[in-house]
């Protein structure tokens, strides 16, 4: 069999003739990562084939300079004689955490936070002075832990962690009875998972962790005061399985599908937990306590539950609150007792991470006033309501936004470019990265500003083609398509250029439509129009910054007073940090879940002719764009405002 | 270093040069069982050395001629040089599992026993019809799976296991939503543990577990009914580590010691339930709830809780009540999400064993008549009470009645001689085995009508010494020590004799005298004498019969009327079935551990005194058996009366 050995690094394998470079890395324990899940269609999985013979079809996918170059896409690429060298060099993004400054990227209205008052988190680590053993009371070890608990909390049920059990002797003895005791406030009942001599009430943590489709946050969390000491991000390593959740739950049932999908889950989640507590000295199992929030699926593929009727007809899943499970139980790595907390589900496609993101938007409370609330991901969900309704929906956005089925597509991480501007003579990009250095790829925040501003200028027509008659050295056409350069080689950090392609502005299209349409049809559904609105939140991985002027203009969101908007980041990793923190802010989402309604939209038939009607920059109708409509008349290329809540 | 090699079987191992061969077997994998703990006391350890050269110092405990046919102690003896090869043969009691018939070995009174209507066990296994999913409602698994189980049980919470979880959608829509969910019934709550497709209603099982210091006896349930199937029953795999309590609280100090303990009876009990499952042809998987009751230190072992402090002044110990467990937390090889129930303790050796122990008497129902229970067991418990007080105590009794500490002893198992008369002028034995074979050992009720003979027929005098003025072959004197001859080696499994030797009959005089003095001791704290008790019930592990008569008259129970006695077996066994099968048994066993009160006599003074006092066949204090001295002066050798109820 054919010997494939990829530099630098020199781990070698032996594959059968014609596999597939993308197995032949994931086998020699070479991670490549392919948002897509190796369709080809992503572009990310880029090689260089130094020597040895190979059948590859990246010419489609690739410039062809490139190619030209023996750059190859893994995913496209078959082994057929040895010895195959293959370099994965800077070209290629591989998995890699992202870590965050936490100080600038609290996007949530002030009042909709918890307050110093709200503190009360679901662990804490309490303090006990223990009466010394005596003969005479004939009070056994966890019998006069018992007593000093319900002193303080009163006359609940105390339940003991096998561990804690087996602590509890020693720990009582060794500083005169002073015992620092870890309890975990289950409803009705506290349990007692860790029992250390002395004071030991510092050093206590938490975390909040944000399970996405393609990218996994997991935030760590100061329980002494609720402070966010930092947050590290980075691709689900589930994406090499497949891109979206519909893909997943197709190779869950492989035969050890399931089994895979969830191991490669906790291999993100527990390095982004060894990351962040790396980054801030802390030891992993100094935490006591996680709460997750994940779409359905990536709920159930966490817990190795079968995802399978989840797609089926009628859309069915297993478990809405997952209730008491400990972070050995699950497989994360911190206390083993730990509770694992997940944000609860309340749909096939609206899950913990919509429950956890509502926390930061008016419909956690009792306003009356109505409310939209957009989060922007692989899986897109719309939710509509004000205190007395509350109906959600979900539709199938793609990875595009996070940079998945964009060549040089890329999180919002260092490198990524976030802000564009188009010259409407020269048709050449100004543009802003994040952290400043020289760009590696263009984040969600850039991708919506450079279509905008194409748009605006008139480099792409309103079905989003790129013009092929005005003379522009920028813009390459080869064969059917076109593609538009961002940034030359020259000035890139991979030295390779920055462009989008056609392939990869449809993309955008097709997921700035999904979402749009499934707003617009919600809404139509209760009865409602966008000028009904109050507010509209917007999360999503944005990074800190969302041009709200261009993602209207692009139609991904809708003509509406520009006040009304709210951009809100990450609100799932936010949302988990307030039900870490906050006990009401748990219940305020337990609330949420039992009075959410959720709309089937693989069901509605109406749903195609909305999406269909999206499928233009900004919309077939253009009267639901006045403003759009005004602004492109006017031809208005000023400086985008940035909404920066 | 020397090597040492173990025949039949031919392990051999490379030791250190006067490394002790018990543990050079140890090393090599061979079990030895050694109740004394490896202290030389108990002569179980015998082994040939049929090569090489050793140290050894088993003339003491072993007949001369035993020894000059190269047969020595494990214990005593320490390997020079080699090669030594050791023969473990027949006259090695190796640990051996023993199936015991169950019909035959209830002896608890009829209207203590579960009545029909008491069966209403801790774990059910229940058969659902569940409701198809349904677009319309939105429910998820778990919510019409927690609806079905409502609609039978009423609006209990319900909480699922991860692996329920996990089976859920699956078993859901194998067979039209019928599915069978094993539940297991907390006090407030039903926990599902196995949810499975179908009518799975039969084949549900539970077991009973007693965990004693010498013993450890699995028996296997079936929850259809109710019904016993088998028990199995061994020697503790910690005997090596201690014969009693305080030598394994000894050895949890060591570095690795208490994790070793928590295996090696991890070990057992796995065994155990391995040997009765596959006599009864049932997978262990099969078995949904187990219930422990151990004494307090076997308890802590088993749950690896570090011990020491049970040992220390004030003697207290970290756990009684348990609370939740699982099968795979504690390491018990049955369905993983098992809840073991671990019978409540009371104080530091008076533990689970004796609050199951109790059911079986009238101490557990309102009854105003007196009654006093007594355990008899390596660790010796002694409970007083009525409706309104129990008092309870416990003593070091010695694993002698179990075959510990006696050459010749052995448990209540195939081949134990178990009724034993002695001829007046031969001083010859007359005995029978348990299964009727050839004998292989003596146990606790052969050993109690051995010793009452010979004194009946005076050839033991009051202190336990024999007769060496009247010629007898069947008895030989070594040096300051003499040894009585029970069967010739030609009549014997092993073709060695079974003997009894003088260091034999202390340890069984120190046993009855502690058992006796802490159970007079007791009485007399609460104001009471022995003729106050209305019924007196005798719990140990002398299998079928225990010979009323004789142990009044070796002085190991007071002299009162017969009917007052009740011999209930292993009544810890019998009262974990108990709470196996019955929530209002358990609920009663709670009612006995909260209302007892615990009498420490490690710090009574007066103890030793009493103790003192019975160290005699009788009692110093003959007036206190006063049917006992009208038998000796009639020299009444008649047929003892059996107590079998």
């Amino acid at each position: 069999m054919p010997v494939v050995e990829f530099v630098p690094g020199n781990k070698r394998i032996e594959v059968p003739f014609r596999t597939q470079l993308l197995d032949a890395a994931r086998m020699a324990g070479v991670e490549i990562g392919t948002p897509c899940g190796g369709e080809g269609t992503c572009g990310k999985c880029v090689v260089t084939v130094l020597s040895g013979r190979v059948d590859s079809d990246s010419l489609g996918q690739l410039p062809a300079e490139m190619v030209a170059d023996g750059q190859v896409l893994a995913c496209r690429t078959r082994v057929l004689e040895e010895p195959v060298v293959v370099e994965i060099g800077e070209a290629v993004e591989r998995l890699s955490l992202e870590s965050h400054d936490e100080e600038a990227t609290c996007l949530v209205r002030k009042e909709l936070l918890p307050k110093d008052w709200d503190f009360d988190p679901l662990a804490v680590r309490w303090r006990l002075k223990i009466q010394l053993p005596r003969r005479e009371d004939g009070l056994f070890d966890l019998e006069r832990v018992t007593r000093a608990i319900r002193r303080d909390w009163g006359k609940l049920t105390i339940v003991y962690s096998l561990t804690a059990m087996r602590q509890v002797a020693r720990a009582l003895r060794a500083e005169d009875g002073l015992v620092t005791v870890t309890l975990i406030r289950e409803p009705g009942q506290l349990r007692a998972i860790r029992v250390e001599p002395g004071d030991r009430t510092t050093g206590h943590h938490a975390l909040a962790v944000d399970v996405g489709t393609t990218t996994v946050a997991a935030q760590l969390i100061s329980l002494t005061h609720g402070k966010v000491l930092g947050t590290c991000s980075d691709y689900n390593a589930q994406i090499p399985c497949g891109q979206d959740v519909i893909s997943r739950i197709n190779f869950a049932k492989r035969s050890t599908g399931l089994q895979e999908l969830q191991s490669r889950v906790l291999l993100t989640v527990n390095r982004l937990i060894r990351e962040v507590c790396r980054n801030h000295s802390v030891d992993p199992s100094e935490i006591c306590n996680a709460v997750i929030s994940g779409n359905t699926v990536m709920t159930h593929l966490l817990l190795g539950l079968d995802p399978e009727y989840i797609r089926l007809d009628p859309y069915v899943p297993t478990v809405k609150e997952v209730g008491y499970l400990t972070a050995s139980e699950v497989g994360i790595d911190i206390y083993p007792d730990s509770w694992i907390y997940f944000s609860p589900c309340v749909g096939s496609y609206v899950g913990g991470d919509i429950t956890a993101g509502l926390l930061s938007t008016d419909l956690a409370t009792d306003s009356e006033a109505i409310s939209l609330f957009i989060d922007i991901g692989t899986n897109g969900e719309v939710v509509v309501g004000n205190c007395d309704f509350l109906m959600s929906c979900a539709c199938s956005a793609g990875p595009a936004f996070e940079g998945g089925g964009v060549v040089c597509g890329m999180r919002a991480a260092l490198g990524a470019i976030e802000k564009v501007t188009v010259d409407r003579e020269t048709g050449s990009a100004q543009y802003s990265t994040i952290g400043g250095g020289k760009p590696k790829g263009i984040c969600g925040s850039g991708m919506i500003d450079l279509l905008a501003n194409l748009r605006l200028t008139g480099w792409i027509d309103p079905s989003g083609k790129l013009d092929r008659v005005r003379p522009n050295p920028l813009i390459e056409v080869d064969g059917r398509r076109a593609a538009y350069q961002i940034v030359p080689a020259a000035e890139t950090a991979a030295g390779r250029p920055v462009f989008i392609n056609e392939a990869d502005i449809e993309n955008i299209l097709r997921a700035k439509a999904a979402i749009y349409s499934a707003a617009a049809l919600m809404l139509n559904r209760v009865g409602l129009t966008f000028s009904d609105l109050a507010h509209v939140y917007i999360g999503g991985g944005f990074g800190r910054f969302l041009d709200l002027e261009n993602a209207i203009l692009i139609g991904l969101l809708p003509d509406l007073p520009r006040e009304k908007f709210h951009y809100i980041g990450n609100s799932s990793l936010m949302g988990s940090y307030m039900v870490v923190v906050s006990q009401d802010y748990r219940q305020r989402q337990l609330d949420l879940a039992h009075r959410m309604t959720y709309l089937e939209l693989n069901t509605d038939s109406s749903y195609m002719d909305e999406y269909t009607g999206a499928l233009f920059f900004p919309h077939t109708d253009l009267d639901l764009f006045p403003s759009v409509r005004e602004r492109m008349l006017r031809g208005n290329a000023k400086m985008p405002k940035i909404l920066q809540v």
